[in-house]
């Protein structure tokens, strides 16, 4: 599901519809219970960069995904995420650029962690700028969410089909 | 990540560590209420198959996702579901096959419905004897649980880390 007609990608992303979900933030420690942020009707990214992906990539990306007909309207139309208008929760996940090398997986591929929260950060931002911008024009209350880089992502998720899809940039 | 070195993959796999799973496998009807199949620690594995999959494919596609290393002991090792050991919930989920055209999402390279159907019947019907022989050896209260082929997949995940991966064949 790459875009480009060649070469290898440089993100992959999977989607999936959600009626709520939750994510954690911050762990407890000893100081403090753990955090967590919410959304309702939207959508959840989850995000993995590969070596070589840049900034340039990032516009068209969350674009694309904020503009995908991905999301079911009450009555079972397929709108966008932006026209539902929903929220959106975004979830790092390295994991997905796994490679399987007998039983065990591989991450070679996957960017470094400086370049990767870098990218993550403008990921985020765009998304957020995106969506206040579709959501200025309307009554909804819509919100971008998103998950701390390199942490254990613990989630709950609630949907009425995932409809999982997956996009490679 | 095909496991085959050229030629296009023939299934795609989406899998997430679980702490529980609900799915719904028969709507909600005029003589009836919805039905629900759950399961505790272990996977989901979202799976759809392309043009061209055939029966050959399953035992090495069922072999190797079951034994590859995706969860995560208390202790934070990493073993495969049928050493956790855990359940396994199957998610038929022909949306994985989507591809972008322009803003919507086509299907063309998704299996037909009744081939799809037999293919997901005997990866299900694999998938719970591995688990049973592997199951046979221990004590663990494990099982395989699967959603509706066709049906809308209304889900409900609870989860440590859903550690998401992509395996295609």
């Amino acid at each position: 599901m790459t875009e480009k007609g060649s070469g290898a990608p440089v993100a992959r992303t999977v989607l999936q519809q959600c009626l709520q979900a939750r994510l954690q933030v911050k762990p407890a420690d000893e100081h403090s219970e753990a955090e967590f942020v919410q959304v309702n009707r939207g959508i959840l990214i989850y995000v993995c960069f590969f070596k070589g992906a840049t900034d340039e990539i990032l516009p068209k990306m969350v674009s694309t995904l904020l503009n995908l007909r991905l999301c079911e309207t009450d009555s079972g139309k397929l709108v966008s995420v932006l026209e539902l208008p929903g929220s959106v929760l975004i979830v790092p996940q390295a994991t997905l650029g796994g490679k399987a090398k007998g039983r065990g997986m591989q991450y070679h591929n996957n960017i470094g962690k400086e370049d990767g929260l870098r990218l993550y950060g403008t990921f985020v931002s765009l998304c957020e700028k995106e969506l206040a911008a579709a959501a200025a024009s309307g009554e909804a209350e819509v919100t971008v969410k998103h998950g701390t880089y390199g942490n254990r992502q613990v989630l709950k998720l609630d949907t009425n089909g995932p409809y999982t899809h997956l996009m490679e940039f």
